[in-house]
């Protein structure tokens, strides 16, 4: 499909497109292309805060945390199914990159290797924790400089390898390019190394499958604000394989990671279950909402989200073929719908300019230097014509030129 | 004052009688005495995390980080007079026992002592965490066996100073007893031997005001879910001594710590100022509760505060003394008024069930293993007249024996 028509045609037979009613839409006009930054607020979500406020907190008090104590276990459980994983193998808890400290400082406290293999398609963010956590172990990071649209391969991977290596940590999906790492391929490679494989599953989870136990992925991380639509800085989550559970130990001892959390003894005596990887007192009034998005794209479910992701992300691409690339953009994403993720990465010189001219029209997407615009597209409330409604108007600020009357000079725009 | 004629004097004489109208109170009968565990929901903070998850995130979307970015530091110092901290001292962030690991770990890497001394009324979580950040520096924790009423001593301090110190970490006012530590006299003490400080003040921050540069603290984390009613779980904030901000820096490196955290540079580079004890993006609805029990409570006057809180825990003192000492309970708080924070402790041989008890009767207190009940006085919700009802329902469930009903194995209370 590249006409209009046929973006109509195809909303009007989507399964999925009633489930923009799920969401606060406070401007229907508004195309949001940025759910791969902060997803959209779901009316549920609204509904359980409002509720967790004033019954739990404001009317229960200290009594809810009867309820609370295990909030962050139930609402891994509630998320395991849609990253491949097992009941009690996910627990929500802190930040990204918190839980990635915690765990690739786990990963390299078990294994002989003290040094890191990550990649710069990786999260920048990701990249200083790892970098620290390998000093800390006596090693360092070593970051494959892969394709950047096709990201890290297998081949790419085993060309770090050595003894040294305890750990593997990658994004499953690249944040600027949206290509999907091969997951199987590269624990195979670590595993036959003698190293663990990390995964920052961030702009993976809601998004589509993945599946941590089928490709016998060891560790994962993810955060629940963009595609599970869970809240602005909503807790993250964090995987480990059951067979880990044992020989694994993070280094931040708080109640929560011990074994008899309100005997108050002493010592530190990590829990023998998932539980070990948490830290501190929970959030409550976030995880509550990262609860509810997590159900809502569990019942919407992901392989339909999955369906419906890789055809607004082909339209995408085959919309620029036809009326972007002639108007100086680059695809900066995989073309290949397995490979790549839920959002779509266009080039342009002026990518900055065009960005704020976009806004401007009504349209939000994501800008990332250098000269990158991401194009969110989150199969829960984005529709085809919205998809194409946004292309046309890029068509219409580079024909009017109407970037050119934006300042150069930078300011955070999304 | 010892009658119950003489509290409800005291309460229409009360200038902070009518703070509890800024509380949502569902049951106006129930007298609870667990605010030193979670304090109440305060009726601004229900209408601000309705606009948070509405406005902000619903209708403003990935925009509204443009406010939300600097929210931390901005609620830190709105904090900051709280606890004798100034502008850019203070940030909320993270919990609090992430918070003590990344201060403590700063702290002994800055040092060249490698062990740390801390105290047995210390939070537990306080010691595991120190415990292996102690061990990760190679060095060990000394714990101070302290009086379990008055907690430690400048004395006890520094008979276990040396040059293998680095840090000393203690409880400003201790969770068991509610015993204020002199930090002024320890902080010099621990300076002179070339440590460091670092104060957790948990049970101190909104119950009494806090003096850190005036006493040259260098360090100090807590938490805003007890006396600054900040909600379940709700972020946790740290302080770090302006003239330390060059020097320590912490090891969990995430984009919010960084000097330009949007640029997306390759390798880490700490912010020059408070920034650099960051890591990863903040839960904004809990932050966003924390900020309004924050405003609360510097609104309602920290000075006013501490007095209705010393003249509430004397009453039950006093009440004590006159009723319940006959009836086998023990004082084990602080009887001087400026040694101790705001609440209560007394032990008894059948605590357990006499909580049980009492919970029954309408009135929540906290019980602590081994045989310690605890009585929370919020002095921005609690009047004298509840505490002295307290007290006399106390009275008839050991008149009448009526806990002996209750079972006596343990399960979670409050």
């Amino acid at each position: 499909m590249t006409t209009r028509a046929e973006a109509i045609a195809y909303d009007e037979a989507d399964p999925l497109a009633g489930a923009v009613t799920e969401f606060v839409v406070a401007d229907p006009d508004l195309i949001y292309l940025d759910g791969n930054s902060l997803g959209r607020l779901p009316s549920r979500t609204f509904a359980a805060i409002s509720a967790a406020a004033l019954v739990e907190w404001g009317e229960g008090l200290v009594r809810s945390w009867h309820d609370w104590l295990d909030l962050g276990q139930r609402a891994g459980d509630r998320l395991a199914p849609l990253i491949g994983a097992g009941k009690s193998e996910v627990v929500l808890c802190d930040q990204t990159s918190l839980n990635l400290y915690k765990l690739a400082t786990a990963a390299l406290d078990s294994t002989p290797g003290r040094s890191i293999v990550t990649d710069n398609s990786n999260f920048p963010s990701d990249r200083y924790v790892l970098a620290e956590v390998a000093h800390r172990a006596g090693g360092v990071v070593r970051t494959i400089e892969s394709d950047p649209i096709a990201g890290p391969t297998a081949a790419d991977v085993v060309a770090q390898l050595d003894a040294d290596v305890g750990l593997v940590s990658l994004s499953h999906v690249a944040y600027r390019s949206g290509a999907v790492a091969d997951m199987g391929a590269i624990t195979a490679a670590a595993h036959a190394s003698g190293a663990l494989t990390l995964w920052d599953l961030s702009h993976s989870v809601g998004a589509l499958p993945v599946e941590l136990n089928r490709h016998g992925a060891d560790l994962a991380i993810g955060c629940t604000y963009k595609y599970l639509n869970g809240g602005p800085g909503a807790p993250a989550f964090l995987f480990v394989r059951r067979s880990l559970h044992d020989d694994l130990a993070q280094p931040i001892h708080g109640w929560f990671g011990h074994n008899e959390q309100f005997h108050f003894a002493p010592d530190y005596e990590p829990a023998p279950d998932i539980r070990r990887f948490l830290v501190g007192t929970p959030s409550i009034l976030s995880m509550q909402a990262a609860v509810e998005g997590i159900e809502l794209c569990v019942e919407l479910g992901i392989e339909a989200l999955r369906r419906k992701s890789q055809d607004l992300t082909g339209l995408l691409i085959d919309l620029h073929d036809q009326r972007l690339a002639s108007r100086g953009f680059r695809l900066a994403s995989p073309r290949q719908p397995d490979r790549r993720g839920s959002h779509v990465t266009l080039l342009h010189t002026e990518a900055y300019r065009i960005t704020k001219a976009l806004i401007d029209t009504g349209v939000i997407p994501d800008y990332r230097d250098p000269g990158a615009i991401r194009f969110g597209i989150a199969p829960s409330y984005i529709s085809a014509t919205q998809v194409w409604d946004a292309v046309d108007r890029l068509v219409t600020i580079m024909d009017t030129t109407a970037y050119t009357t934006y300042d150069v000079a930078r300011e955070r725009v999304t």
